[in-house]
């Protein structure tokens, strides 16, 4: 099924992020406000159909959008009027992004496969493929269960990268660790328990680096699978970075150690 | 003059990013939906003054709070009939962060100081706060004019760090990377047009790095004003990563030159 967007500012977010868009449906009663009518003109400009639904259509719609939301919340949102439907992300496979990164290896020497630990955050996971896009990553794997998907607030993050990036969605990620392993790949576990700092963690050659749980980090399951573990060092009086900042610093230090340069 | 936030969601968001707030000032005739109900329990919870003020004084507050806001838009806001004093923020001197950089110097032979020329985004001031405070950074330098400033964007993305580094605001960059030069810092612009890598450029010791704005980069006044200038590779199909990452990796890569490692 194709995602569903609900409510004016949802949608208008969606349409601007560049986010492919089916269609957008809005009531026939709707009061035309600013946000209406910019989401009208965006429609227009991005060439995504509009069509007019009656009362009963959105309420159906609202319920498969949000079928977690109180019945309230969902009335709340039918008032707005507004619903789009997303095209579904075309997710790749374990193996897409391998071959992806044999293509990468062979010209450079280097490849590079991010997997994502149960990501809350759909931003952090839009942040983290624009700097995996920019140090030119095979790709990003992220667990089907438990996990952010791409979303409105992904491509925008990305600002449009992850239009350009495969992203394969797993049913199991130790799973999918062990097919990166056959292929060849180095699994690299960056958390906080780990020895050895970052800089002295070999990340020659094929690398898929895992990057924890906003919260939790990497898994105790995950993390017995991966290869090496190494840290980034930390002098503040915070605990952490954020991981998307944290992602980017070790997709750069991958590139160092590939690079020719130390 | 202490910053004025106005709006429901403006203001509660202020109060949960724990940037310090003065008092909230709400309509007499206030309806109490949830929002201003959230407003309520978070400024009991942070022991934050709540003060009931008449339609007149609201209009006069949002007035000095939005004086470039069209009259259409200042009406909008005091119908919301909320506004919150920030509390000023306790900007530093250049001669504070220098103070800081020595006994940092001191002790670990290391210095960092980041200069942010003119961004445009509160939250990526924030996103390279929390970094900066994460690799030890003596603190953060922002222009008067033309920049964003500390906001409640700012403590949100910072998750508080902003807190606990120092932020100085100079009239004039060009000024202050000749006062850091007089004590001693290499000034370092990250920029695409430079030649080197970050990692062949030396930042050893104490270390002034600029960060440009986020659509035009470091200014060509500036850029000469610097020691050197370096860029990160980039491989991907879009064409640069977002500040704040930047930044974050040159800190990292500052770290790593006087870390020992390499």
């Amino acid at each position: 099924m194709a995602d569903l967007i609900e409510g004016k500012r949802p949608v208008l977010e969606a349409l601007r992020s560049g986010m492919p868009i089916q269609e957008v449906f809005l009531a026939g009663n709707l009061d035309q406000d600013t946000l209406v009518k910019d989401i009208i003109r965006k429609c227009k400009q991005r060439e995504v159909k509009v069509s007019s639904a009656p009362r009963r259509r959105i309420e159906e719609l609202v319920r498969k959008a949000a079928p977690k939301a109180s019945e309230d919340r969902q009335r709340k949102i039918a008032d707005q009027g507004v619903i789009a439907k997303a095209a579904p992300f075309p997710y790749a496979t374990v193996s897409d992004l391998v071959k992806v990164a044999d293509e990468r290896f062979a010209e450079t020497g280097r490849a590079l496969i991010v997997l994502c630990d149960h990501l809350t955050d759909a931003g952090n996971l839009g942040a983290i493929a624009r700097s995996a896009e920019c140090v030119g990553a095979a790709g990003i794997i992220i667990p089907k269960a438990r996990s952010v998907h791409v979303t409105a607030a992904t491509y925008k993050s990305s600002a449009g990268a992850i239009a350009h990036l495969d992203v394969a969605e797993v049913p199991n990620l130790t799973q999918a660790i062990g097919a990166l392993k056959d292929a060849g790949f180095w699994v690299v576990a960056a958390t906080e328990h780990a020895r050895d700092l970052l800089w002295d963690t070999n990340m020659e050659g094929r690398i898929a680096l895992v990057m924890g749980n906003e919260q939790a980090g990497v898994s105790e399951l995950v993390r017995k699978n991966c290869d090496l573990e190494c840290k980034l060092p930390m002098f503040g009086q915070l605990s952490s970075l954020n991981v998307a900042q944290a992602s980017t610093v070790m997709m750069y230090e991958w590139l160092r150690q590939n690079h020719g340069e130390g």
